[in-house]
């Protein structure tokens, strides 16, 4: 249980380290029965591959992954599918002035506390590199999902503190858009730079990313996370709520600081008049909950949105420590993102994935006797 | 699995509605040889008690904690720990105009779709009342933190829109207060009304509530969770972070619609350069990661936000729909709080309480042979 | 997780020692739409009362159940089911000469050793009256099983090493026993003298137990659980087979010492082509497996048998030492059984109704694709 | 929970087919600061090796594990170790005649019935093969525990009905053999074919297989393994005792039919004084117990027998269905093993190991407060 396995009935367990062979891992619970092949997957891998976006990484790895089991003739049999994804471009530079400093921002320190030793190889096992595997174990989720009705799809609507406001007409004045469901055609938005919630944003956003990288610095920014045609009812309360599960998946992905449901902080300040969404016959008036009440889905769109930090390795010299406390300048080098956007929104559409999958299981264990 | 228990090593199972015979559970996983009975308890309790803060239901229950198990001559035996607490005040009206109405922002709806079958009677169980077997486990978490010098504190920073920026020199920063650690004596904070983060809060907020009341309208808030003495080194990467441990104790409390974790939803904003905490010899110089990197705990107290929702049980008149999708007048009578603040705030505190002891637990589990 | 909860989907936790206020515990994970009240369950817990067999202690309690929640009017409604017993007759006597004393075949030497502090009144948490709670949950699983056509029943085999064949035209060979499925009626088993499985045996065990115990001694015995009605396709292949639930769930039990499925020791000595099961059209023609293969229930019936130790506390005089290490004589008082059978039978018959509850569950999460 | 993980805090979880591209999984939970390298790995997956013993598959496999992760210049680093096993000597061949039949005492018939789609290549996820994944978590797991001066051997004392009493002078009466420790040096009884518990039963049970085989069937078997070194205070009791722990990972593995502990099912027919283990000030004067008590480890060796049943694939005809449960003749051909002796006993060695280092585990949680 030391953290690498996620999920109760649908779950994913992970390894892998960002410069060993390579990483990989095994989806258990899978339903038998569900179409699946490595394209499929790797569809969902190219979304965050290095290279992809603008401001990303210049490490090439093609991250090929590899089916080892579970999958017969194309179908799931309900077994284990392990997968693997080999490091191709590791470099065996020299990480000797590196090795022995804690970089700030990382979790270089932590792991140092927590193991008293660590694979201080690009990061090791606390790589971004890791939520590859997140993406597999999403990718065969949204396969069980599609047999649902339901769908996944994120999006960014905040970068570097410019959002939807600073797109004149966009026509999603800033304190509805935590509530209002996309009306991107999901296509159009899987291929739009920074999988940006309006397409005017591309370019201003663009421009902060220049300016902020001629500066040796970087960015963070503010993903929504949306989820149409969940069923009422998912969600296992009291105390394994459903939107506990989602801060649960996002908040555990690397770079996330927050996360928000609905109406989120902004229902904070609202008066119980305002923030209630009304029930019609025809159904909600609003969507201030995000689509959970009392910790379960209520049949409306699921809305989460997620605060993700600047990328820790900025271009500029930095103060730090080394293992054995003493002050040292750290200058890190190379091929790093400014902004952990894009790459991080399919991670976290990964995440829904997979908690929706699970939570969608243990619903159906005991709901077959009422109805 | 259908929700009902919290944690991993130190395990919280709870039970009850709002108007059945009582509430209780089961603590298991603490290690014997703490010093526990029920006064310790009590403490914590009486501190959510109905009637204890400023806009409060008038509902009278004295919680009374009655342990079953689990402690013998003082100290705990490391078997399980039993409790109870009665239910005195289930007044037993008519529930007839009610029993079949959805109330906006409350879980009738959900339940009945999750479940088919829904115990009406003020909630069942989702009823907020369910929050006093949270506060017993996380009591007897409390105990257990304080021997390994761990130390968690709760208060409120806003409410109803209004916080420490309203405060003429109280020297907190609004854009601070999210990593600044507070300096109040933790005594006097727990006394104070709506256990405000600073004592020129309290009528301020008064006033608000007095008018919001006569409106027949709520409020909510946000509280600020912190803990002190946590050694670096809780927190299990890559899939049970510290970090997404405790957006899942504290998103899956009732009315919580968002949370963030050190500099939070501000980070997204922040330049990389200003968002990294340097590290010194002497420790770090800031600490916008609220205590937390990679996934574990860096030594620096924790400090993590949450948004509280208002009470969506209102005065005025609302329109709802019945079980069969009829439209209905809804007038919701009595006794209810104008906002789940204070009496959610050690709510909230034992959330924290009990996610760390299990994290400190699992720590431990496998931290030996390297030291 | 220290051992207090049993199952993963449909799942009790207990708590409670043998001489302090009562036990009880939760049952998580109960579908909602079960009818249920508490006189379904009493019946279940009067079949293991003391005093219910012959050769059992003369401690009364009448073991009356309480449901706390979790039922409304009548019906289950999703949540969990809290339930409390009792202790009545937990006499204040003095234990001060055995307190400090480790009884032979007990666990107060292994609950000092774990804990460094034991509850030493009557066995504490490691008294055989804990089994009052999983008989509580067994019956609620068996209410669940009920609507699947599952049926469970359990019945002894063998008492102080008399067994089937001791009985003139029992037509059951000893060879044979362990697959073959009881003729009898349930109800008639039900209500006969040691759960025995042939009506002929209890006169010879009555005998029996009269002439140990006037020798101050103990015997023990073998238990045959079966479960008819169990559909194909239970159990979670590789590393959680139904068989291995099974194991764990009896041998789980105290006093229980082996565990075999179907021809269990035997299959060891048979040939292969005398083992198999062959499959015929009508289905097969015998049941070594004991309804099991490859760990997932073959559709054929479970026979799975459990060895029962003599009960440790023997009338006569034993030497042991106590804490401090010193030899001292040990003399038992009283009330105890002289053998574990007939009260450990519904105590077994529990632990399979809630393992199959859990397995069922299980295996309907995943099982509605492929159908 | 599909069934591919073992354990709580050590955690296997596996993958693979018979005739996939191979085999593997993920150890989480592994404490860092462990020296480990391949071919400590190895030495204990050379055991279970095709060709290793008398009577067994003539499929060659190398069985070469490789690390994936979790392993940092020779020393586990906390994070999750992966591994892979290729398959080499999957021959593809036609499946045609046997791919629709169920072949008796197989997992055929069940995981059709459970899945409604089988990998039918010898046996998918349902081969034997699968234990190599198991027997590389228990080699990791035997280095954690060696740390804790735990050792774990397994033998076997019994082979087609001729155990320990065939041998003359072999000084071990067999009802002794259930609590007696092997005298044999480890390393003697792992060079030695089967594993054999004596010398001398080898050349006895070769003529046995050699009798068997020549006329087309197969036999089965008791295997022992004991654990040396284990602490007092392992298992967690009540409902996750060190027994019901070991008995569900032993009845785990496929074609076992039967555990018991300590004197086992002869503890059935003893009388109470003959199998309680008096306490003396030196220690325990037996062991009918097996080394534990209410489920806790007693300081004593843990001695725990398991029933092998005969290999169910025979070279004779066997009548059987097919997929439409029409009546067929099945002939299997080729190189199947006459019994799971020796090549199983690696297996339960490993699970044991698994199982006691997760019990450690759980125990050292909890257990520093106290001492």
């Amino acid at each position: 249980m030391s953290g690498n396995t996620f999920g109760r009935l649908f779950r994913l367990t992970t390894f892998g380290e960002s410069h060993g062979p390579g990483l990989g891992g095994v989806v258990d619970g899978c339903p038998a029965g569900i179409a699946l092949d490595e394209r499929m997957i790797q569809r969902e891998l190219d979304r965050r591959k290095p290279g992809q976006g603008f401001g990303t990484t210049s490490r090439r790895e093609s991250d090929q992954v590899r089916l080892m089991s579970g999958v017969f003739e194309g179908t799931t049999t309900g077994t284990a599918i392990g997968f693997f994804i080999a490091n191709e471009d590791h470099r065996s530079r020299d990480y000797g002035p590196l090795q022995h400093l804690f970089r700030p921002g990382h979790a270089d320190i932590t792991y140092q506390a927590k193991y008293g030793i660590r694979d201080y190889r690009g990061g090791g096992r606390s790589s971004g590199r890791e939520t590859v595997c997140r993406v597999v174990g999403g990718a065969v989720a949204q396969e069980v999902l599609a047999m649902a009705g339901i769908f996944v799809s994120a999006s960014t609507v905040e970068l570097g503190g410019i959002g939807l406001e600073a797109v004149a007409g966009s026509g999603i004045p800033r304190d509805r858009d935590a509530v209002s469901v996309d009306a991107d055609a999901p296509d159009a938005l899987q291929n739009r730079p920074f999988f940006a919630a309006h397409p005017d944003l591309v370019e201003i956003w663009e421009d902060r990313i220049k300016t902020v990288r001629s500066q040796g610095d970087t960015l963070g920014g503010i993903v929504e996370v949306q989820a149409q045609g969940v069923p009422a009812g998912l969600g296992e309360p009291v105390l394994d709520k459903l939107d506990a599960r989602l801060a649960y998946a996002l908040m555990g992905v690397g770079a996330v600081k927050g996360v928000e449901i609905g109406a989120g902080f902004a229902a904070a300040r609202m008066l119980g008049s305002t923030n209630n969404d009304p029930i019609l016959p025809a159904g909600f008036a609003s969507n201030n909950s995000g689509g959970v009440l009392g910790g379960i889905s209520s049949g409306q769109p699921l809305v989460i949105r997620v605060a993700v930090k600047p990328i820790p390795s900025i271009a500029r010299s930095q103060v730090t420590v080394d293992q054995d406390g003493h002050e040292q300048e750290l200058r890190i080098g190379g091929r790093h993102d400014i902004c952990a956007i894009p790459r991080i929104v399919p991670v976290l559409k990964a995440m829904v994935c997979l908690t929706l999958t699970d939570m969608l299981l243990l619903h159906r264990a005991a709901a077959q006797w009422q109805s």
